[in-house]
């Protein structure tokens, strides 16, 4: 359904071309400073004609406040949101509505529920994430508040892009085709590692692309407008890194850390893969050089001196960065002919009418973030009630030494 | 928690040591046949000791139904399922109890809970599947009655033993590294499409491994002995296809089948990457390549000439077949000596006590099936419930004929 | 938290002073004939200054639909609902800031949150009821159009005020308190259940006391401008009928019908009591009397001869009439001076300003009737699932006789 | 479903003949001291066969439990609990099968499901409620050893046998039938409240009917032998307090802690109405009376003078004690002929075979004491999640003083 989340709740409404978009943000800590700014900046990032890499469609989204906050500060009840659609033109895709949109949503849309959207995909437009990424704005908001949490999402690769092996998540760099050989350490570079230590959106945003390697992000350019001139498309993947997560997120068995953010990721539109720490690189490492050793960390505290795992075992964060990767298929939507047939199955050719984002990495990247700080913030609470649950109780006393958590 | 699906949901409980592990279903529609030998055939294909390529433990795994069925018939009400812990030996893991295991969950789990079981991780146990896959056969009894589903899991990779590039899935096959050339459609493969639309379980099961290709089986056995033999484990990845499955089913915007599928496998222990239809791969192909076009089918009813979305689009299944892909690390626990700390900081070497598999991914077969059963009957339900609210209603004439459902 | 319903999702946002109050209605069944008017006509019939009776403050109460319908025919996805906050006046309340109200939501609510809204109980304002009053008109809509369902509150007492005994439900007519004595038939009378089969709500607005019997609502007026004089307040109850449910909907065990019916109607600020059919007075009638023998209807399906059950046997509805009673407190803001105490413990008297509705149960007839089609919806498209699923199976032939539903 | 709770989750399963029922309770903190002798002592205040009130089916109804304990201490993780049905008698309902048992849930399942077991109403069988008395024993035993909390069930009336007016609860109470009185504040005496305060479930028990005044529980006693010399039945009401619950538990707007409480116990088999604090009497009561006044508390805290609120206000807990009543019908099997009809609508005869309660009240009382702690547990988990969540801020500088908690 429209609502992501257990304790932390999110619902949103709204598509292409209806009055508004917007979401409801149930269980907010109270107390928090909140100020539609915080909210905004994020949306900005997410909406199109930031660059000629993006569509030129210019929609303001100014996000409305509508509730649960007072003098600048969360009441803990549910905080409604509002973006507008001023740019709503539901007439622009008249003319090709005899065709279901090769991989769009229009056919399926149709099969559900019987009726569609005038605009087609109805919910499956990219507008739609609009009410995450402002809720995840909220999230991020308390968590880098209280925890210092910080999330930076960036293209890691365009096409056939990918960021250079020595700064690449595992999974870009291609293993060697020897089957025999298990040196494959390169796979998880110390440099990746500084990366993902260091990353910051600022970075990020220095280059159209979101990618922060330059020279890559260069070479994804012309990739992108190759793919413009074409009236074609081009897919690419996102990296994201989650820094100073708690240790002890995430529930077994079902709602593993991990699957709930494989589940919030795979819920952005265009959305095909996902994969956490050494994905699917990992799978080729043998478990002697795959395990992260555990070593004591300055404070006294366990960390690990590497991190295959990306911050999570066995479905529960360790404290380490998480980091993660998103593919994202080239969008469905493009001004080429294709041919195709229309929904009563005769043969012709389509060519979509009005302007197409040709690449849709760059603006995704503030929205898996949104969803990251969804994750983080509904586990965190749910982890909250455990922890405060428990620290009621007298030490266990009964129990061997082994089986209890030693004094830190 | 321990709580998967909305309409059709399982609560599992158990984990190595205890008396018991189990499920209950709640939710099966009643009136199905269904007795244990349905249930115990998927928990005798999970179950370890099948070949010299698992842990030699004799789990027998016996399930017994509590509840929910008289005379062979489903009554509609919950499904209690147990299996016994017969194999027990609660003492085999105790002389290593000072080191939490690198890349396992005992450090993760004292995290949480501020205690943890005498077994370590808890229910990060693979004994804790069983129910799982109980659950999902029961699932899949109805899917296969009513709509002839057929899901069909097999290994596709173990370390860097992939199936040959013409049977294999997009993301196996590697990129040729120029960034100028788009042509790539031989990353789906019309032999792939052929396999996945006619691969049976029997097939799956001629071979120890799991594999559909015989010599890549082979391979990958000897890859599975090397690491057994050297005390050390290895990974792979297991590709699953779903067939039959009615179009329409998924919810938008958070549930997309695949953000639910998503959930489902990478909350499978070991798991760590996940794709569907073309995934990462499907990043490089642009836009007009990738799209499936429409086309009519024999049946007067619109298929699609390829199939990149991998049977979703925008969240929602449009009738073909649905495969994805799923990544399992090599397993953490092994015991070859490992260079770590103690739970106090203290560092030392760390050699795991007993038997262990060195590689988990044909076990991982029947649960991947399992899983995939319970997202399609889970959302299968859910849309039943829109389409007999809907189907009440007369027929809609005020919209315009391209937003309704043509007859056909 | 503020979500109601599993397939048929209401969320709602909003307290008095800020912006909007809303709600976002997820799940409702595609292709739905739905105009605002099909809404606003019971938000209008919630809103205060319809009679001397209630509060003279205007609102408009107009519902701007945001999304999820267009050409007014529901598209599946979720409708978006707001309502402007008009009369705010946040000052109006803040000499008296000192003092939590008694038996209102002020102090309570700061033990929750650590904060409060300005205007003190934040979400326990009646104004947090329009969301559901919209969302549950929606559902209304739909209920009406494919069942005929029929959901009809009135008031049945004011204070001591009560229906005369021949049309009142059981519980308003006092037992003769001869504890060996079992002739109680006369507590469910023919002419009471003549009353629910037939009474309209344009019968109930006939009088402003929303009470059906026209000589009880002149002695109800009287009690309640007696109450309004003397800056007080009085409480009352509500009886509802909802008609022509199908039979099979709730889902045991807890989940039964009566009990998300009561969470529904407990849910409603100031209700502090709810019973169905016979409710606590058939607490007091022996088994003999109180069982509801069946008896071949017209249509050859089985019927009840009596229906002290209210519907719903085994928590789960027979397709009888649905009744159900519930009491509202008198309300807690009164402008007549109190002593009570400050937050911070100091005595003092406290009188509230502004105006205050010393009667609340004939606005709350349409907020009743609303949770009822909300609870009603939602177990139609829960049993939908169950029954479309069961649809697909073929006949039982294996189960005795009895065990399977008879051809009718 | 079969599921009950938000973070603290209960699942249940079986009904009358199968091998066995039970729970799996999910969300338990973990390092409670837990043994099965907890369990156990409600569930033997549960079973039949304690006195000649009951029905002599002896049912050992010993819990065993499966996992997520380890040396008597809880390890977090579900806890699996069964209960073996050792007096299964499957044949004793059958000559009667021909007829569904009217009031009882024969019909209304078969029309549910299609199916029914062989027993009749399959769930709503009364040993369904084993596992949710294990379950609220383990609720409990967490509740009492951390809050002090204590909940106390009593039977308050049988038939029209009720507590005498000085120690009944208030619905219990008649009015004077003047409407223009408003004397009423008898309806909440000291010496109820007194009661409410201090009776223990040590007293409870010292009569077999568990009502703690023992006169009136030699009139409950003369009442039920009396339906059961009658072959007939009678109902009866249960009252509870539940005792040391700290404030703002209860989430507005739709679960507010009375909501959630009503929506537990009409989840009960047989219950037909709920109360909460002054419940339907409070709807006579002018709000000037029925106003809990705050008054300052020895320890500096606020308290109210009255309780008239039963310990929620706004649907939050304030502290105080809450104290609720419960309605449960006569029961609906009875070995006196009935005239009633066959399931085809063939009038006929019918005299239920075998033992049956002429009364369930008594045994509903640890029924209603482990919903309560269900409830509560669930809602504190909730509530502690926001308050550790709330208490990682910084303190609000930015709000009026009065809309933040004052330093106590």
């Amino acid at each position: 359904m429209s609502t992501f989340g257990t304790l932390f709740r999110v619902t949103t409404y709204g598509e292409s071309h209806c009055a508004s978009v917007g979401a409801i943000v149930d269980g907010c800590p109270p107390g928090l400073q909140l100020s539609a700014e915080d909210v905004q900046v994020q949306l900005s990032r997410r909406r199109p004609g930031q660059s000629n890499l993006t569509t030129p469609r210019n929609e303001k989204d100014a996000v409305h406040i509508q509730s649960g906050i007072e003098h600048g500060v969360t009441l803990g009840t549910p905080i409604g949101l509002l973006v507008k659609n001023e740019d709503q033109r539901p007439h622009d895709y008249s003319e090709t509505d005899l065709y279901p949109r090769p991989s769009h949503a229009d056919y399926t849309y149709l099969q559900k529920y019987g009726v569609k959207a005038s605009s087609g995909g109805g919910r499956s437009s990219a507008r739609e994430t609009i009410g995450r990424v402002a809720a995840g704005a909220i999230a991020e908001r308390y968590l880098k508040e209280v925890y210092g949490v910080e999330i930076v999402a960036f293209v890691s690769s365009v096409g056939k892009v990918h960021l250079p092996a020595t700064v690449a998540p595992p999974s870009l760099i291609p293993n060697d085709g020897n089957e025999d050989n298990d040196e494959a350490e390169d796979a998880l570079s110390p440099e990746f590692r500084q990366l993902l230590a260091t990353i910051t959106r600022e970075e990020v945003d220095k280059h159209p692309t979101r990618c922060p390697h330059l020279e890559t992000g260069e070479r994804m350019t012309k990739r992108i407008l190759r793919a413009k001139d074409a009236s074609d498309s081009i897919g690419g993947t996102v990296t994201c890194v989650i820094r100073n997560v708690p240790s002890g997120l995430g529930e077994p068995v079902f709602d593993k850390f991990e699957a709930k953010l494989g589940h919030a990721m795979l819920s952005i539109p265009a959305t095909k893969a996902f994969e956490i720490g050494s994905g699917f690189r990992g799978t080729e490492v043998p478990g002697s050089r795959h395990n992260d050793a555990f070593v004591k960390k300055e404070d006294g505290s366990l960390g690990t001196a590497t991190n295959w795992s990306g911050g999570v075992q066995g479905g529960i964060t360790n404290g380490e960065d998480i980091y993660f990767r998103i593919g994202f298929k080239s969008p469905a939507t493009i001004s080429q002919a294709q041919a195709t047939a229309q929904y009563d199955g005769t043969p012709g050719e389509l060519a979509a009418r009005g302007r197409h984002d040709p690449c849709v990495v760059p603006r995704a990247v503030p929205i898996v973030e949104a969803m990251a700080a969804l994750v983080v913030m509904d586990q965190l609470l749910i982890q909250g009630a455990r922890r405060s649950a428990a620290a009621g109780l007298p030490p266990v006393t009964t129990l061997p030494p082994t089986m209890v958590m030693p004094p830190q």
